[in-house]
C-alpha cells in the first residue's frame, strides 16, 4: 500500500478546531455556504446522512405512537404577536413576508406595492402557535386525547453569525407537539421523548450524551420544564443535541386548547414539544472526525463499504471490475443494522489513490482496495476508517473473500461500537467533579480568549458540581458570573442520588448536581 | 351486518363533483384549510399517503442514479430577476421576504423598519435558479457530468383560487435537476424520468395516464420541450400529474453553466428538470373515490387492513380483542408489495358501526369486522373497499383465519389491480376519436357553464384528434378558440404511428394527434 500523506487534512483539531471543523465539512462534501446569507446547501453525502438519521428517528417516533402531519410554512403575524405577549424572552429575529407579487417598475423587478399583504406572514421559527391553533379546533373531549403529532420541516431563524450545520438561518428539523389530559401524562410524554432522543443519539449516531433538565433560565420560552441531551465535542465543549419540553397549560391557555373531561368539566390541555435538527450532523463531525477527515458511524453512512478497484489500464482491469462488482453484489444482499447493507464500487475515472483519500475524508466506515492480487487469491484488502493508522502508516487488513462477506455486517457493528466507546471514554474521562467553589471553577477554565470562536481554545471538558438551584435574580447573577468565563449550565443530569456538599455559587446546601461547560 | 346508510357521503359525484371532492378530502380526514390563506394542513391520514408515495418514488429516482440534496428556501431577488429577463411568461405571484425582524412599535408587533433587507428574498416557487447557480460552481469538466440531483421540498406560489391538494399556495413536491454534456444525453434523461413518472403513477397510484409532449404554448417557461403524464378524473377532466422538461442550453446560458469538453473546448451544459407534487393525492381522490368516500390503492394506504373488533361490553370482549390482535400481528409479519403489510386493530372508544364507516370513508382497502362468532369459528369477516356493495347492501366475505392470513397479500395486490383496471377502462372508453373539425368539437363539448368550477358539469371525457402542430400566432389563435370552450390541449401522446387526415383547427395535413379536454 502506498505511503500515506502525513494526514489527509492540512489542519488538525489540535491547532485550530473551528477551522478543522469547516475543513471536514467541506472536504467530506457534506455541505457548502449558499448565496443566501446564512443558509446552506446540503450536498448528497450530507443529505444522505440526514436521510438515514431521519428514517431511523422517524421509526422510533412512530413506534412510540406519534403520527406525522404537515402544517403551513407561514404563520400569521397575529399568532406570533399573541405568543409574544404571552412569552418573555421571545426572539424576534425572523423572516417576514410582506408582499405576494413582484413587479417590474422602471425596468427593476421589486415587490409590487399593490400586492402588500394586509397582515404580514412569518416564516415559521417553530410551529407551536399554528399547531396549537389546530389542536384548539381538533380537541373537543377527553376521548380525543392524547393528540400525538410530529412534523419534519424547514425552519428559519435569522442568525447573525452562522456556521454550517451548527447555526444556520434555515435548518431542517422534526418538531413533536402533543396534547394531554393531565400533567402526569404530559410529563411522561416529555420524558419518553427525551429517552427516545438519548437512545437514538447513542445507538444510531454513536454520540454518548448526558440527559438532564435545563436550569430555569435556559428553558424554552413558555415551558414549565425543559430537558436536553448534551454531547461533548472533541474540543471539550458541549453541544445541545435535542430538547424536550413540558409546556404545562401555558400554550393551551394562550390558544384556548380545552377539552371536556369525563366529569363534564371544561379543562385546559397540558402540552409538550420536542425537537432535533440538522445540527446533529455537526455533532457527528465534531465527535467522530479526526485529522484525516470525517469518520461516520456505519448506521448513518450512506455507503458503509466502498470498494476502490485498483486499475492499471491493462486487460486485467476487466477481471478486477468483475470481481469488485461480485463482492459488492454479495455485500448488498446482506443485512447490517437490520437493513440492506450499503456497498459501492467506485468507478469514477480518477486515480485509485485519490479515490481512497476521498473516501477517507468522507468517512466511509470500510474502504476496500482490490487489485489483481486479490482477484488471484480470492481475497479482499480493506481499511477500517475508525482505526486507520499505526503511527503514520495506514493499516491494511486482508481476509478471504468469503470470510470478508460473512464478517462484513459484524465488522460494521464493531466499528459502530468502537466509535461509541471512544467518544464515551472521552466523555467519562473529562467530567471534572472536584470543583468545590466558583473561584476553583474560574481558575480551572481561566479567562476565555476574545477570539475563541475563531481559534478554538484549550480542551477543558465539563465540570459536574453541586448547586442549590437558585432562582430568579439569584440565578441571573450566577449566569452573569458564568458568562464572564463563557460558561453555561448545560443541565442537571437525570438519575441523581441525594446531593452532597454545598452549592459552588451560593454556598447553600446543594439540591442537585449540574454540568457546567463552554458550549456551541 | 347492519343495514348500510344509502351512501356514506351525502353528496354524490353525479350531482356535484367539486363539492363531492371537498367532502371526500374532509371526511377521509386527509387535509383541512389552515388559517393561512391558500395553505393547507395535511393531516396524518393524508400525510401517511404522501410518505408512502414519496418513499416509492424516491426509490425509483435513486434507482435511476439520482442523489438527493437540499437547497435554500429563499432565492435572492436578483436571481429571479435574471430569469425574468430571460424568460417570457414568467409568473410573478410569489411570496417576498423584505424584513428579518419584528419589533413592537407603540405596542404593535410589526416588521422592524431597521431590519429591512438590502435585497428582498423570494420564497422558492421552483429552484432552477438557485440550483443552476450551484451547478455553475460545481461543474468544471466533462468528467463532472452528468450531474443528477433531486430535492424534496416545500414550494410557494401565490394562488388566488385554491383547492385542497389541487392548487394551494404552499405545496410539497420533488424537483429533479440535471446537467448533461449534450442534447442527446439530456433528452434521454427527460424521457427516462417521464417513464419513471408513468410507471410510478400506474403501478403505485393505480392511475392510468397518457404520456406525451405538451404543445409549444404549454411548455415550462424556458423549456425546449415539456412532457407530461395526464390522468382522467371521474368528471372527465384531465389532471396533469407530472412533468419532465428538456431545457436545452437556455438556463445554462443565463447562469453560465459550462464545462470543458474532452477536446478542451468550453461548452454549455444541457439541463433538464422534472417534478410531481402533493396534487397527486387530489388525483388519487378524483380517480378512485366513490360515493362512500375515498378508495385507496393498497400500495399507498397507510393502513391496508383495518380490523374493527365488535365489542359489546361483555367479558367476551377480551377474547375478541385478543383474537383481533393475533390476526393483526400475523398480518404484519407478511409482506405486501415487497414491504411489511400494514394492519391495524382499531380500539378507539367509539361504536363499531361508526368505526366501520369511518374506515370506509378513509378508503382502507380491507376492513374486517370481528366478533365472538369469528372467534368461535376461527374465521375472519371482511369487506373489500374496492367492491363494497351489491346494490345498496354492503358485501361481506368470510374466510377461515388461516386462509385470510395466507390470502391477504394477494388480496391487496388484487385490489390494487382492480382499481387500476376500473380507471383504465374509464380512460380507454372515454377518449373520443371521431371528431374531425373544430365545429364538431364545439358541438360535442358545448358552451362551458359560467359556474362550472362550482358545479362540475357534464362528463365529456377527452378528444383525441389530428392536428398540424401550428406555431406562434397560429397556435395562439387555436388556444383562444379552445379557451372559449374552456378546453386545453393536454399533450401529443408518445408512440404515435404516422398521422392520418387533416388538422381539426387548420385543415392542413396532420402531423400528429393530440388530446383535448377540460382540465384541472
Amino acid at each position: 500500500m502506498a505511503q500515506a500523506p502525513k494526514r489527509a487534512l492540512n489542519v488538525t483539531r489540535e491547532t485550530n478546531f473551528p477551522e478543522w471543523y469547516q475543513r471536514v465539512v467541506r472536504e467530506a462534501d457534506l455541505a457548502e455556504v449558499s448565496p443566501v446569507r446564512g443558509a446552506m446547501i446540503i450536498k448528497p453525502w450530507g443529505y444522505g446522512i440526514w436521510e438515514l438519521l431521519q428514517q431511523e428517528l422517524d421509526r422510533r417516533i412512530k413506534e412510540t405512537g406519534h403520527e406525522n402531519c404537515y402544517f403551513p410554512l407561514f404563520i400569521p403575524l397575529s399568532f406570533i404577536a399573541k405568543e409574544a405577549e404571552h412569552v418573555e424572552g421571545f426572539a424576534k429575529e425572523m423572516a417576514v413576508v410582506t408582499h405576494h407579487r413582484l413587479k417590474a417598475i422602471d425596468g427593476v423587478l421589486q415587490p409590487d406595492p399593490e400586492a402588500k399583504l394586509a397582515e404580514p406572514l412569518i416564516v415559521r421559527p417553530t410551529s407551536e402557535t399554528i399547531i396549537g391553533d389546530a389542536f384548539q379546533r381538533w380537541i373537543r373531549s377527553y376521548r380525543d386525547l392524547p393528540v400525538l403529532i410530529n412534523q419534519w420541516a424547514n425552519i428559519v431563524r435569522w442568525e447573525m453569525r452562522t456556521r454550517l450545520f451548527l447555526r444556520t438561518t434555515e435548518f431542517l428539523w422534526q418538531e413533536g407537539h402533543t396534547a394531554h389530559a393531565d400533567e402526569a401524562d404530559a410529563r411522561a410524554e416529555t420524558m419518553k421523548m427525551l429517552e427516545v432522543y438519548r437512545s437514538f443519539a447513542e445507538d444510531t449516531l454513536a454520540l454518548p450524551v448526558i440527559a438532564g433538565e435545563k436550569p430555569e433560565n435556559e428553558r424554552f420560552p413558555g415551558a414549565v420544564s425543559t430537558y436536553s441531551i448534551e454531547a461533548m465535542m472533541q474540543d471539550g465543549k458541549a453541544l445541545q443535541a435535542g430538547t424536550s419540553h413540558y409546556l404545562g397549560t401555558h400554550f393551551a391557555q394562550a390558544q384556548n386548547i380545552k377539552f371536556q373531561a369525563e366529569d363534564g368539566s371544561l379543562q385546559l390541555c397540558h402540552t409538550t414539544s420536542w425537537g432535533v435538527t440538522t445540527r446533529l450532523i455537526g455533532g457527528v463531525v465534531m465527535t467522530h472526525g479526526d485529522d484525516d477527515g470525517l469518520r461516520l458511524p456505519p448506521a448513518i453512512a450512506p455507503r458503509q463499504i466502498v470498494i476502490v478497484p485498483m486499475l492499471r489500464n491493462t486487460p486485467e482491469d476487466a477481471n478486477v471490475l468483475e470481481y469488485c462488482d461480485g463482492v459488492a453484489a454479495q455485500l448488498n444482499k446482506a443485512l447490517a443494522f437490520g437493513k440492506p447493507l450499503r456497498a459501492l464500487v467506485d468507478k469514477k475515472p480518477v486515480r485509485s489513490a485519490d479515490k481512497r483519500w476521498d473516501w477517507v475524508r468522507r468517512g466511509a466506515p470500510v474502504i476496500c482496495e482490490i487489485g489483481p492480487r486479490d482477484v488471484a487469491g480470492a481475497s479482499v484488502t480493506f481499511m477500517r476508517r475508525d482505526d486507520l493508522r499505526d503511527g503514520d502508516k495506514v493499516k491494511s487488513h486482508a481476509l478471504s473473500r468469503d470470510s470478508f462477506i460473512r464478517f462484513a455486517p459484524d465488522l460494521l457493528v464493531e466499528i459502530q461500537g468502537a466509535l461509541y466507546r471512544e467518544a464515551k471514554q472521552r466523555l467519562d474521562a473529562n467530567i471534572k467533579t472536584d470543583i468545590k467553589t466558583f473561584d476553583q471553577l474560574k481558575e480551572y477554565f481561566g479567562e476565555a480568549s476574545e477570539n475563541e470562536e475563531e481559534e478554538g481554545g484549550v480542551f477543558k471538558g465539563w465540570v459536574r458540581a453541586p448547586w442549590s438551584r437558585p432562582s430568579g435574580a439569584a440565578l441571573d447573577a450566577v449566569s452573569e458570573k458564568l458568562k464572564s468565563l463563557k460558561l453555561t449550565i448545560r443541565n442537571a443530569p437525570l438519575g441523581q442520588t441525594s446531593p452532597q456538599g454545598v452549592c459552588i455559587f451560593t454556598g447553600a446546601p446543594a439540591l442537585e448536581e449540574i454540568i457546567i461547560s463552554r458550549a456551541y
